[in-house]
């Protein structure tokens, strides 16, 4: 860990952050300018960084446990993206000096829980004071069998598009919590999903070597299709009503239809975007994935509604409406 | 590179931090989710990651161009720390809203300048739009041969406390910045030596093997002394007339005596601070290092003035005093 910007540094790393880094001896207990990583042999390193902020990429007064959790689980889904397995991650925060220990201890506690989850440990970072929003940058390391890592660039003319679980409920879950919807039946659902999402990385395993190219959403459905088309010099084609929604997200749209496009547009998915070969789509059966479209030759990212028309898109990328 | 957080966000990585992920095919052009690493057989990784923030570790105004290269070179340091060798550097920042392009545009030249002085390039990151003040985080891995890595806690007792360059520097430069200190004959370099450490990376691979144990001097000579001590069990003594002075900062002290204590215990050296084992200091007489006391059984530090009395010290730690 680094410098020490105030007085409790040093107690705070011991008190909290240290018993996260517990039976890793690489992470030498937080203790020294850096941690030793031994990657398996055979194994490439998969390296992801995301930075987050308040106010940005969750609420000043979201849970500091959910806040911790977020952050991780952004870091695992960018590796998941990558069909790599996570292990460790290295945290830096910058905390406003509001924040008191005990909301230490929660985003600590966050943290603990999903470290446990997710098989990963704390290996190294540093703290510091801000007079600015909290803000917390993960870096990632993860391992990949050489070759067999999930890319952007690697799509085919004719392959399948593909996503993993429900599109929307992280971009309703926000609005809800800002007010900006009415309750819908179930949106504790949708407000969980914006605050907690599940990195997809059993299904990342199943992708490797099956899937043609893939990415996770977090700009948006439709702004990270457009990566993908980019990356590999296509187009995509997508049905809109093929797209996966949870029954609150449904009843949501049913009472206000133009929700919809918000939806396909919000961030904060975390689900995988990826493209299949067609014909393998059954490998996947007994999977949450759904097949929303077709990649095809041009450029651009073109919607369908139920009636087949084109619809039109305001936004493409992240922007919370 | 992660979520868009304003219009521009994508020409910016494309413009500015694209070329500097030139040459590594596993950035993958900072275009997909993470970056892939090959780390060659038979070295092992080592991680360090470091925050740094406008007001706490480098001022508002400080050149861009400079700012960028202290966040590299504080991370070099680090792996210095531990004997390592960089490679590649992953960086996350949350950008005021009010900078300017032209302002990035240095901030990346910067960058581009120390890539290349020091072999490393950028292989991965995130940006954001902050409210608060400029926030830079940088993870940077780099290799050591498995057990030839520098630890803080393997000093012995007899061991010589011995370090390299000239100490307080930095200390004195950012007084200087900031009006606390009268001009002194060639300030310049003391303020150069705030804003532009020099990470000891080639004096770090002979220590490998040779010193016993070490670290980088950021938080303050006598503090980061006392995590060598804390770490390995035992106390330093320190004479103070040993402590190798640059000549302006020789000038400030002969003028003011009471600097002295400041510049011991100031942070921002990033000087290597490590213990040899006693007859061994003769294998780096072509260097610029100094032996400045002696690891002894006990706590603590103590430093001991020309007199031989114990000098009181009022801090230990980091305090921009």
């Amino acid at each position: 860990m680094g410098q020490v910007k105030r007085p409790g540094e040093f107690e705070l790393i011991a008190g909290y952050f240290r018993p996260l880094a517990g039976g890793r001896p690489g992470a030498l207990g937080l203790a020294d300018d850096a941690a030793l990583i031994d990657v398996p042999e055979g194994r490439q390193l998969v390296v992801t960084a995301d930075l987050l902020t308040a106010g940005v990429h969750f609420l000043p007064d979201d849970p500091p446990d959910l806040i911790a959790r977020k952050a991780l689980r952004v870091n695992l889904s960018d590796l998941a993206a990558m069909a790599a397995k996570p292990f460790a991650y290295f945290l830096t925060c910058a905390f406003p000096e509001t924040i008191e220990e005990g909301w230490i201890a929660s985003f600590a506690a966050g943290l603990g829980r999903d470290q446990a989850e997710f098989e990963v440990a704390l290996m190294g970072g540093d703290t510091t004071a801000t007079s600015g929003p909290l803000t917390l940058s993960i870096t990632a390391p993860g391992t990949v069998v050489p070759g067999r890592g999930l890319r952007r660039s690697t799509a085919k003319a004719g392959d399948l598009v593909t996503v993993s679980g429900t599109i929307g409920d992280a971009a309703l879950g926000l609005a809800r919590l800002q007010g900006r919807l009415a309750p819908v039946p179930g949106d504790d659902y949708l407000v969980e999903r914006y605050r907690l999402p599940q990195p997809r990385l059993a299904l990342a395993q199943r992708l490797a070597g099956l899937a043609s190219a893939g990415l996770d959403v977090s700009d948006g459905l439709v702004a990270d299709l457009g990566h993908i088309c980019e990356a590999s010099g296509l187009a995509a084609r997508v049905d809109a009503v093929r797209v996966p929604l949870s029954p609150p997200a449904r009843k949501a749209v049913e009472r206000e239809p133009k929700l919809l496009e918000a939806m396909l547009t919000g961030g904060d998915d975390y689900e995988l975007l990826f493209t299949l070969p067609a014909g393998r789509e059954g490998e996947l059966a007994d999977l949450p994935v759904a097949v929303i479209g077709r990649m095809v030759e041009g450029r651009g990212v073109r919607v369908f509604d139920a009636a087949g028309e084109p619809m039109a898109m305001k936004r493409s990328g992240f922007q919370h409406f």
